[in-house]
Order: C-alpha cells, then sequence, then structure tokens
C-alpha cells in the first residue's frame, strides 16, 4: 500500500505529516492479525520517515497518547449543558456511544498500550493526557461557578470513567439502558463519607 | 541471554515450557525499551519453539491473559473472612498492594495488551478470564449463602475493580490510606436505586 522508502515527491506538510501518521496508528491498531506496533511500521505504512516520528512525538507512548487525546476529543467531547449532572450525563452518554464500536474500543486499548515503559516516555505521555484531565476539570470549575458542589476530580474518575474503560478492555457491554444515568447517580447522590478521596 | 535456536538438549516439560514461557513474557513487559510483545519474540526468549506457543495457547491474546490471570490468582487472591464488607476488602487491599509495585502495574498493561484483535483470539481470552470472574462470583455466593445481599458482578467491577485498573493505566496513584475501605463504602453503603445494574 505504502512505498518502504518515500520517494521525495511533494514535500509533506507538519499537518499531513501529523495526519497520516494518526491514520497509520488507527490502521495498524484495527489490523485483525495484531500488527506490531512500532514507530518503524507505523513510518512505512504513513508513508513519512521514522526519524521525523521521533523527532515530532519523541517515543512511542507519546504517539500513542496524541492520537487517542485527539480522537477522544473529536469523538467523546465535553459539553455545556447548564448543570454539573447535565454535564457528566452527556459526557458518559457519549463515552458509553464510543465503546459500543470497534473504534472506541481501540483507542481504549491504545491508552493501555501507551503506558510508558520508560521514565521519559511516561513524561512524554503525561503531556498529551493532561488535555484531557483539564477537560474534566473544567467541568468541575464551571460546576463550582455556578454554586455546584462538584465532587472532587479523582472520585469522577473512579465512578465515571474507569467503569467505561474496564467494560472496554474486558469486552463487557455496559446494560443496554440508563447506563450513563447510573453511573452520575452514582457519582453525584451518594457523596464520600470522608474527606479521603 | 537466551540461545537463539535452543538445542535439544533436554526436552522440557509441560510444566518447565509453561514457566519458561509465562516468565519470557514478565521479562519482556518489563524491557524498559517496549520490547516487541511477539510470539517469536517470546519464543526466542523462553528458549522453545514458536510452534508450541501456538499449539498450546492459540494465540498472543489467550497467552497473555494466561500469564495475568496466573499472577493475580498469587498476588491478589481472594479470601474468605467471613463477611462480604471483609472480603471485598481484603480484596480490595491486595489490589491496591499489587498496583503501587511495578510489576503489578505490567499485569494491567498486559490484560490491556490481550485484548483480541481477532473473534479467535476474544474466546481464547475470554476462557482465561472467567477464571478470574467466577473467583468472584465465590465471594458473592459466599456472602448470598450467609444471608448477605451483594451487589450485582457488574457493579463489583464497575465500583472496585474499573479503579484499580483505571489507576494503574494511567499512572495515577491511589490515595495513601484508606482507599480499599473508601472503595467498599462507595460499593455497599449506596445502593443502586434501580434495578437497572
Amino acid at each position: 500500500m505504502t512505498s518502504k522508502q518515500p520517494t521525495p515527491r511533494i514535500r509533506k506538510s507538519s499537518e499531513q505529516v501529523r495526519s497520516a501518521v494518526h491514520q497509520a496508528v488507527i490502521d495498524l491498531l484495527s489490523d485483525p492479525q495484531g500488527a506490531d506496533l512500532t514507530i518503524p511500521a507505523i513510518a512505512q505504512r504513513a508513508g513519512v520517515n521514522h526519524t521525523s516520528i521521533y523527532r515530532r512525538w519523541g517515543s512511542r507512548e507519546a504517539l500513542l497518547a496524541d492520537v487517542v487525546v485527539t480522537r477522544l476529543e473529536r469523538d467523546w467531547p465535553l459539553t455545556d449543558t447548564g448543570t454539573l449532572r447535565g454535564d457528566l450525563t452527556a459526557w458518559a452518554q457519549a463515552g458509553v456511544a464510543s465503546i459500543r464500536t470497534p473504534e472506541g474500543r481501540l483507542l481504549v486499548r491504545a491508552v493501555a498500550l501507551s503506558m510508558p515503559a520508560s521514565a521519559q516516555a511516561q513524561g512524554e505521555r503525561a503531556q498529551h493526557f493532561e488535555r484531557r484531565i483539564h477537560a474534566i476539570e473544567r467541568i468541575r470549575q464551571r460546576a463550582a461557578a455556578r454554586g455546584e458542589n462538584p465532587p472532587p476530580l479523582e472520585q469522577i474518575l473512579d465512578q465515571l470513567i474507569a467503569p467505561l474503560y474496564l467494560r472496554a478492555i474486558f469486552g463487557i457491554d455496559p446494560p443496554a439502558t440508563g447506563y450513563p444515568e447510573l453511573l452520575v447517580n452514582r457519582l453525584l447522590n451518594n457523596p464520600d463519607e470522608s474527606p479521603t478521596a
């Protein structure tokens, strides 16, 4: 499909490289044979030099994190509905819809694959995920500005995000109806008794 | 470290093959360079023929699932304390201790890596994880036999197991104290209002 040595026909723009590399990662993740997701394999598939990938992303983990966060921002947006309960429910609904799709499950797989094997990769990866964590933090800040009392960020991770990830990883379908609302009820109706979280 | 072509010195017993292959998976998972976890690489490291791996496990996903479940059964046991709360708390304590260790985090990474890329691999993997799910089901059945009213299995997955996995995947340390008890309180103190779960 792609040439091994991309001839320097027209030099790809920075945005074209990014787009081709992202698509190559998605394609390789989707390979039913379980293709190896190495930087040389990604570079070959994208038709770019592997040194461009190292230069731009630093590590495979950082690249995977960038792909995941970019897709999540598109497919699993954080909307402003006017209330904390509304924002969290809309977010959980998008999440449930996402993990019902093969690509949504692949993205969760990519999150796990992006787990850092080295301290350097850990730092590069963390930068990307911070974009996502900050988005959830914005929901909390909007709620606080309205006078609502949002749960701590870690409690939102534990009770709303974690169940969706686990189900995607284990292939356990969410209940057919009412699951986003159930998760939000568990989170908002029963504040933790101690300030441990 | 391992010879490329293991000479047929002494034929390995079935248990020796299993042990060598499991150790090779752990070693490759621990590689700070992020070694590729392919069956040929695992076979070479273990000093066994890669056909033995395919014959015994069927797929890379099934092998990873077997390694993970075997280690979890050892490091993260399900004990009988006499009460549902005691059993779940002991289980959560072992889980928190496990994800504080590098190997515990690697195992969670391996769970995600074992996500099936094909329907066949999905079935082979599911067989291994059923061992683990059945162990949690036994906790529920013991509780029911004592006259306790255990939450549904999926709620235990959502509220007790999922937060531990998410924290291992994202590298978010659990709170220093009281976290197992906090998770169990959330699970047992606030039964779901609707029978949706």
